[in-house]
């Protein structure tokens, strides 16, 4: 596979992660009526917010720790620390997402959980949190034996990539359902492709891409930590 | 990694993709009017008919044959057709898919392409039809060279599964929208979970767990052809 640097790819990467947090803020700040913590539509707007922020940049921060190529000498807990850190805030941004659309949902009489999105997202955030908890107890703690480590590590990394896939369709399929509720009544409809659903369009191909650069930098066989770790596994927290 | 056999895996797995195939047919013939191909509702009904079974199910037997054991052992070639030839049938049907929704869009004067939906669906397809020709070009022509061959194959191995992940979230963020044309005139709107709701956002789920399935069993590595196929892959067609 072609190597290019982890460190420019990453600069990159961060520069589009940020693109989408400000993609997605600048949305809801232009057209969709700003930001509050009220029941109201502008509480809904967080919800796009925390969860791009959340389950998408960050979880792809968190997820791509072990391809820094210094986190491949020395010990492996710092590492570790800073993966299961990462992956805990956008775990932290992604309740606060929840809690902003079931807090608009209930103070507005909107039924919860009723759309394929909302099924699909809800999956995404039960396996990442099964997914959080597992690794933590198999690869943090100290009493954890190391015949589970080597049975879970590879579904752990499977589950990795396919969280974020699923992030992905959940935002692409979000992105879709508001511009339909947003521009039905409007002067404008959505399929007459206004400039707003000309920019959250985009904003859901920008997420793609993004997406899809973390698993590309997921699958590069040149970036992964060289398999020398049966030892390093073997750190655990309080350790 | 936890190994299973492969050829019970796969009946398992061509069950669930039956399954998505039905449920699609059965959603479209029983709540939303049947089949037609004469420009009306009835047409579209074939899109997404048509792209759950290429784009998805024979999408996913394509590229699990090399996962095949009997594959592994003797000329490679028969299996490499094979591969091409599947996909060639998954890209006919998404072909034919296409057809339906923009024969149905302009008989009727819904404009095309505007949805993030429709966006993401043509970004899988074009990934898709560049996957198929680069993929004819580098492994069955014969004088593709071999640095070609080498360079490419990971990019390959690697849009294989990016284009199933595309197409799972091209699927489900069809279905959910989908669901909102059609069920908010109607005498139950989508927010109420009438059976048409819940039958199309499960068979949704169903696409999430056929397309998991499908990306686990790449991933395993005791699924993987053994790579002692440096020389078989200079077995190009026409040799």
């Amino acid at each position: 596979m072609p190597t290019f640097q982890f460190l420019p790819f990453s600069a990159l990467l961060g520069t589009v992660g940020f693109l989408c947090v400000v993609f997605t803020g600048f949305w809801a700040q232009h057209w969709r009526g700003g930001f509050a913590w009220d029941g109201s539509a502008k509480m809904f707007n967080w919800h796009p917010v925390f969860m791009v922020t959340g389950m998408l940049v960050l979880y792809g921060a968190a997820v791509l720790v072990y391809r820094v190529p210094s986190s491949w000498a020395g010990p492996k807990l710092p590492w570790k620390l800073l993966h299961a850190a990462l992956a805990l805030a956008a775990f932290v941004l992604v309740v606060l997402g929840l809690v902003a659309v079931f807090g608009f949902h209930n103070a507005t009489g909107i039924p919860n959980m009723y759309s394929l999105h909302s099924w699909l997202g809800l999956a995404a955030v039960l396996l990442f949190s099964c997914q959080w908890l597992m690794g933590f107890a198999a690869f943090l703690l100290p009493w954890s034996p190391v015949w589970l480590r080597i049975i879970y590590k590879p579904i752990h990394v499977f589950f990795g990539s396919t969280i974020l896939a699923l992030a992905m369709a959940a935002s692409i399929s979000g992105i879709n359902e508001k511009l339909f509720f947003s521009l039905t009544n409007g002067t404008v409809p959505y399929s007459r492709l206004p400039p707003e659903a000309w920019f959250a369009n985009s904003l859901g191909m920008l997420i793609l891409v993004f997406g899809l650069l973390v698993l590309w930098a997921l699958a590069m066989p040149a970036w992964k930590r060289p398999e020398s770790e049966a030892l390093e596994d073997r750190q655990p927290l309080l350790h």
